[in-house]
């Protein structure tokens, strides 16, 4: 398990006053892109120098409770599902007195840089994911 | 059945080069919130006028092929569900050639903005939803 | 001169209930994708085979009125300077009453791909740019 | 002066690699809001409990450098300019070994919620901007 925080910024927010439902997701791959790079796979090295891709191609968020501007909040990552091809990471939202705000996933592949085709997920990367369980 | 036409911008893509993620859901709000518009239930008014609000509770979307900056693309909105305080509607994204590159979900609930608790969808609404069935 | 109309998203907004300061920025940057696409420098022809950038170095707005969600806006482009290894464009914000929402400007340079040192606007694209004028 | 310090993420590149434009002015607004909590004037403080607004009326960002994805920056915030009803704060981004990457400047001037018109700063907020000079 992974823990993120972050803090609701005005621009996450949105007219009715709350946080604009998409934003979770963004601050789900924040967590997950920190999680990366603590785990020697950041976006930047991912981009420059290595043969794959890890695009999402399944996501979703349950929103549990209102979030405001200035609100802290921790995201817990977990490893839940280990594929040959994929992975799925769940992410668990709360507001620091430990009252749920949401929930969420994501699938992600595998695909070579090249051939844009699906490939076995390379082992440093699964030894990396795998350590997270 | 709903039809929205937007264009991908280059802040919706990122370093990887194609589509960031949350942003089909972006994608998919503005498609909603045109639909809302036609119907007489556009944001102005309901953040305004109306005493009630529809927040999501449930969001979900499959990435099917990846989306680059210029692609003209149109979302068709559906309307899934119609319950007593919630309704879902579906999406699905296509390139001009027809060709699917997304699919997605939005589950919405009616609260009363003063008591916060979940209320029927009021009449009017309802009747609006019903008609894009 | 070039014009491009949208509409204020939601998603747009932030808490204090208007358009969020730097979608300014953003807005005026999809109307400028929107011409470069009409003269045939769309980005995405950009990015994948011409070997120059046109980034950023500076921008500016001024904010006039507020905008809230659904308010339908113009944004007119102009080509206010060209030199020898950059151009200026401004913008003027209108709602549809032709009231002054907003203005701005951004300073693009032309930059080579591989070097990364500036270089003169090629030919093909400052003859584009001259027509806007 | 005031520093904050954040990370580049992915949604915050494009597909030419690098930061988009308009997100230094988000960046920006981020360190102002992380100081104005500090200072006892957080957005969910101004938005609920405050009879003024603090809107923004010019924003102006110089770009130095690229940044890209994982890139950690630190924005040192200072007051330029402290009026009757405005204020002027002023950004100057640099990377972790101190490279200048940006610069950037907001002008806010204070409105009475109800009127909409210019009021002087109140006492306290002078006070707390006053003492970050």
């Amino acid at each position: 398990m992974y823990k993120y925080e972050t803090t609701i910024k005005l621009h996450e927010t949105d007219a009715a006053g709350l946080l604009f439902f998409s934003h979770q997701f963004k601050l789900m791959h924040d967590a997950y892109e920190s999680l990366l790079e603590k785990s020697g796979f950041g976006f930047a090295e991912l981009i420059r120098n290595k043969d794959f891709f890890l695009p999402i191609i399944h996501a979703e968020a349950d929103y549990k409770k209102p979030l405001f501007v200035g609100d802290r909040i921790i995201i817990e990552v977990e490893v839940e599902n280990i594929g040959t091809t994929s992975f799925t990471f769940s992410y668990k939202l709360t507001v620091k007195n430990h009252d749920l705000v949401g929930l969420g996933k994501t699938v992600h592949v595998t695909i070579d840089k090249k051939t844009r085709q699906k490939i076995p997920l390379p082992s440093p990367l699964r030894d990396a994911i795998t350590k997270l369980q």
